[in-house]
């Protein structure tokens, strides 16, 4: 079972079954018990640098663990060790480069997030756009260090062209949708559902998440339903007055 | 005087008086007691990667504290607010994006590096160069929040546009030498000689650093007899087998 | 069949039997009768350039209708004009960015390079990297007005990648042989058979060239051996002192 | 006399003497006749694509004739050569890249558009921004093949360090106003002037024109009140309904 990576299936199953938000997740090959995937991304937001990249992460796992879904952190980059060594929680970085130890000033190499206490990273979101080659080394990179990855696309192709590189998530955000507050899956639920269809015929070992304009319970609701199986989301949490009662909302449609 | 920036100007020449290495600076504006500045930059060298980075921080304070000459270190993003947590020196980030709190994903953001701690940060390393608009971007970036600015670049047309953008220094790097062990004071003297004439011309506030391939003390010598004022430097010591041995050869003919 | 694209399938099977290399492609689909594509990029050699590039165009043209295979190629932007006015054989653009009419300063817009004589493009060349988002932008212009694409990529999971983006080719050129003289096909022919047997299953209607290191008539030979359906090359032909010569000794073995 | 680089000082003067628009410039150095420099950046917009591309080429020729005032056009790369041939005037490129001979797919070579014709290039466009190392590159790579050299910039600051570098002319264009309607000479009168004492400071003999939002006669006029000494245009003229009469438009207050 996918979202309780750390855990045993045995664990997870009880869990989901123990949760206060049972779900059930219908895939082509058959009937799996689940629950989403929750990524927050800080972006450069000023609440989430520092000392509330720190707060923000104690609400996430506040919910988390009332809820049994699980919900992880992306804080910019100097963030990240402050982050892990605070709050129990699975921290992401921003972005990783494909690069080794060596002659590499200012790139992000992965032993240096994963001795910061990252456990993933995102790879070519759309304010950090990567080439091809740069995106597949990257996820070599992430498999090096052990780290999850979450590759960002902007279309279904691109979606399709990601999931051939094999990464863990695809995340589909058109980036006219990004910051919005119109939910992608409202303005445009094809290419999500596109996105999931791509995926699935491409390697259905990676899962897609969906992000762009979520903020809201219906919202990540409707991404469930398009056969995503999580979300990526950013300013309607960590921008909110309070961001735990955000992400209570957000999950109170699972 | 710039060596000792956090200090009064009479404890930085007391300082300077009673130190093991007094030294003379010589510039066209007239007679200035002065050490030089060393800018430790740790790539992705594995060797200044999590625990190893505050390791070497920690022999830079001490040849620091015995020599009076100031010794910054640039280690990893994700290694900054560790460093700057543990030793108490002046510690660079190595890449800043001159962007605001916002939609920049995977960008390095002034405020965050503040907040970890950093007083400085390295711009345009030829690692990681930067269009024009966005060196500018970013030196206001560091202005904005305090932060010291080193600008490379690589020959003297550059070294002297960079110096009429106004940073604290520039630092000349041929990128051919760079990682080289060839001593761009001994292999291209007239880039370093030509790079400090240039920005004496555009505005005699900015200091110029020289890099590429120093490591030893007649490199460090040679760059400052060429009109230098420190220099910046990498592999020699953060690879070196005793990094606290190489930086004491590396200052000993200041 | 695909290599006489300009022509009915009927002219193109008559011309392959009447040709003085006929030649049998097997896929798994069954047995086709075929020739390879031979792609001939300039770069930016001085050789290739202006009134050369015509001159090399001619002599492409002269071998591939000696030979009934197609070869086309690939002058650099401001000689497409000429090259396709002069010499009757197809132009390729070595560059095409996925820019519409606009404000796109020094970009390579699809209409630019249509009225200019092109009928395909190169996209994400090793040497003119592209991000994944672009790329495809990139293959939509050129679906717009109706250019042929090869997507270049360094490696068997980029390959995949590239092919989820449904180009007309994939040209894999592993990096560190390109411009080496040593060919792809026998350095390395895991790299080919792998990129082949991947864009097999990710669509089969792509078709796979072989680039860097080719030159000459066994080094095409091997790549067709291993499975791709023509090369992508370029110093060896446009450097050569006689490029005709070159070219002759090229498909000698087909 | 730079606006008659194609002629003798004698021969310019005269034709300023009678031309239509004899025109004052006033510079520090002393009293000098001229006439402003007009650069016509064609974009990628469909009126300057192929066809179009000469016949405003054309319109330009005609207007500059009758005003003796010096228009040139930078039109799409794939267009230089097309315009440079069948229509006698100055022909800019709207990009160089600062390569040489060999192995640069994609790239453009100073060598390449000399032989399509092209007499000068644009560098840095806010819409295809370099490096610093690339700017003072495509410097080089200009001045090797005696090109007219344009470097675009942002802001005061960006146009002292493009001026450190030794261009013609450097071209101050805010980017937010750039295809606004709204002229740089009114909305920001002071990043022209600032730009223009800030070149005079660094090397007078490099030259500023002004651009954004430059489409009428006011706005060329404020332009060469506030010290410009020309101007980089695009959709005023390009989009127009009638290019030769927006022309005259725009030199009626010369």
């Amino acid at each position: 079972m996918q979202y309780f990576w750390q855990k045993s299936i045995r664990e997870s199953v009880e869990k989901v079954l123990n949760s206060r938000f049972p779900f059930l997740f219908i895939f082509q090959e058959g009937i799996i018990l689940g629950l989403p995937f929750i990524l927050l991304n800080y972006k450069t937001y000023l609440q989430g640098t520092g000392k509330g990249a720190v707060e923000i992460a104690k609400a996430c796992k506040a919910v988390s663990e009332e809820s049994g879904i699980e919900i992880a952190v992306a804080p910019q980059l100097p963030d990240i060790y402050r982050v892990a060594s605070e709050v129990e929680l699975p921290v992401f970085s921003q972005h990783l480069d494909g690069v080794g130890a060596g002659s590499f000033t200012g790139h992000i190499f992965g032993k240096a997030i994963k001795e910061a206490g990252a456990v993933g990273t995102l790879i070519n979101h759309s304010e950090r756009r990567l080439t091809l080659a740069e995106i597949e080394a990257s996820l070599q990179a992430a498999k090096e260090f052990g780290l999850r990855t979450v590759v960002c696309t902007n279309n279904v192709p691109t979606t399709a062209a990601a999931a051939a590189l094999g990464p863990d998530y695809v995340a589909i955000e058109p980036p006219e949708l990004i910051g919005s507050g119109i939910p992608v899956s409202k303005a445009d639920p094809e290419v999500v559902s596109g996105s999931v269809k791509a995926v699935a015929k491409i390697d259905s070992r990676v899962k897609v998440l969906c992000g762009a304009g979520i903020s809201k319970g219906e919202d990540l609701r409707a991404a469930l339903d398009l056969g995503s199986q999580g979300v990526l989301l950013a300013s309607g949490i960590v921008k909110a007055k309070d961001p735990k009662a955000a992400l209570e909302d957000l999950i109170s449609l699972v």
